[in-house]
């Protein structure tokens, strides 16, 4: 066969700053460099309970099941309901940004009726507001929030709506993609039930796996069901097996990303979760105040604004795409603009894990000075 | 926070002679350690390009949506599956092994009333079984065989049921997990309307990617069906506009695994199909026979036997689970035992893509050679 010839891979390197994926250490990319084991040797067994270890610590659980979905955390989503609902079903979704629109969206594929409890973009949604949605639809099966809504950068607080949960039978379910590891994931202290991630993040590990933790009564929904789970892929009742003791087989484990999650998790334990938040937070503080110095508006409601993803109105006058198209060409900085309805208006900054640095901060500020001089 | 450090990553290297996933050059590793950049980088959106192209080529077809699925092997079955069916649909599946079984199982979770022509395992079924199925059950919408059963061995013969299906309505889907880039998948010239396979076997890049192709038939039906497909993540109308020219953001890509697949594909035009094909064709007759030397009779049909996966029946007298743990530990040879209801009596052996060496061969026989004295 006669075809042209693909070069060497050799991209230019990026300074990370957008919604992510951010910034790899060398070590987590040595790690997936290791030459392969099979998914069921020995060896990759006590690598799998390795991970599941240091994943509970992360999400600040004791959850049997805490494991990494073989896929994006859009996968980890469909995870979240496609194992908890069936055709008929009640959930409440707060929506108010472009994820909180997806899990309507996924809940909706699994032929459930989706209660909408809306909010504008870049406002987190009162804790009261999902709280009397749930006393007015007592059969609803699930209550679903985004921790960090990654299109906005407002922090959704937790606590409260999972206290009222607990006690009751539906399950709280909370997307955690973009702020685990980058601050606090409270799973069982917020009586969380099901709550997913993704490695892309504040991990600091290459997009492609999704970490998810079921609490105890969320194993006995899961158990009890007796409708087939409608996706193969993601049926939580098969991959435990294989996680679990029995080590049944599944689907072959993408052993080569788990390599890396295992080194990324290592990293995270190394430097201390407070230690970690500590410096995001810091770090994010810095950002908001040298970008509004430049100009820039915030955009999320304050009190509630993410260290991690910093979303902001542009300085007047400032066009969008030019200026982030000189950002990556000229001076390899990614930042990410605005999805769906605020397009054009916001950036969305991103100091995740390994990005998180002073001097990514410091080279994005005097580049911007030069460009808007 | 106080706990045990969890040490380096350093397992012991081994020969993957299983059913996957198979050994992987250097190479590839070196490429997936590759910086990364964003998922909508314009140095990226080219590897994308680049990716599907080789893809193409392997597939042997001029498909447009020729990609590769953001999941394992398994996904790239259910995406099959999912993206054509609606409940109520007919489908018709060849089960003669595990993975027909498990399109079965697929296939009922999507709603579909399935057909089952089946066969014995270790043999193939007719293609006129197949033939006569589709005309007693003319409304039938999709028509599934598994080209190369990993759970037997056997290699299903695809042209004259892909003849018989180009003229109708009805789809042809080929699950080419273990044969793609091992031998001729011709995915035009067989009339197959549906194809996906894994990453981990004969392409020998870590598990993790599942390539997909669809003809224009299938795209049709996609772009006519009217009821949302019931998964978010494996939504091909979504996903094809990533991929496309609109590049419309779907969910992040694995960009490091598909740094890897990029770098095991060019390593496959590099050495060519035509010569791929023949050496996995001339070390599976080598490695047969030098079994079959040592007393391990053949399982799989005779005249379909697979060249890189070799199932045969152990030796009288010979255990499985201490022999293959001995190889393991003591040779670091990882061979497969028999799954389901040829459990405990067969072994599988792989050589798929960078396994696929005559020195694995000669180290496996004399290793056994030792064993068995």
């Amino acid at each position: 066969m006669i075809r042209q010839m693909i070069g060497e891979l050799n991209p230019t390197p990026r300074i990370l700053m957008g919604p992510g994926p951010s910034n790899v250490h060398y070590r987590v990319l040595r790690a997936m460099s290791t030459p392969l084991v099979g998914h069921l040797d020995p060896q990759f067994l006590s690598f799998m309970d390795e991970i599941c270890n240091m994943l509970r610590d992360l999400f600040q659980t004791k959850n049997r099941l805490t494991i990494p979905i073989s896929g994006t955390g859009s996968a980890g989503m469909e995870t979240a309901f496609v194992n908890f609902l069936v055709p008929g079903d009640t959930v409440i979704i707060g929506v108010n940004g472009l994820f909180g629109e997806r899990m309507s969206d996924v809940a909706g594929r699994c032929g459930a009726e989706v209660i909408r409890v809306e909010e504008e973009w870049g406002r987190i949604i009162e804790p009261e507001r999902m709280i009397q949605a749930i006393k007015g639809n007592p059969k609803a099966k699930i209550c679903a929030v985004v921790h960090a809504e990654t299109s906005t950068g407002a922090q959704q607080p937790l606590d409260e709506i999972g206290s009222f949960c607990k006690p009751r039978e539906i399950l709280f379910l909370v997307d955690a993609v973009t702020s685990l590891a980058g601050c606090g994931v409270k799973v069982d202290d917020w009586g969380i039930d099901i709550c997913y991630s993704g490695t892309q993040k504040c991990l600091s590990v290459p997009p492609g796996l999704s970490p998810i933790t079921i609490s105890q009564k969320g194993m006995d929904h899961l158990h009890l069901r007796k409708k087939k789970i409608q996706s193969w892929y993601l049926d939580l009742t098969m991959i435990e097996r294989y996680w679990g003791e029995e080590r049944f087989y599944h689907h072959t484990a993408p052993v080569s990303m788990l390599y890396g999650l295992r080194e990324g998790l290592r990293m995270i334990f190394e430097e201390g979760l407070e230690a970690r938040f500590r410096r995001h937070r810091t770090l994010g503080d810095r950002l908001k105040m040298e970008l509004e110095k430049l100009g820039f508006r915030l955009f999320a409601q304050e009190g509630y604004r993410l260290p991690m993803l910093n979303s902001v109105y542009l300085p007047q006058g400032m066009e969008d795409l030019p200026v982030r198209r000189r950002l990556l060409n000229q001076y390899s900085i990614e930042v990410g603009g605005g999805l769906g309805q605020v397009k054009g208006k916001i950036w969305r900054v991103g100091l995740m894990g390994e990005t998180c640095q002073i001097q990514n901060i410091e080279y994005l500020i005097e580049t911007l000075k030069e460009i808007l001089a």
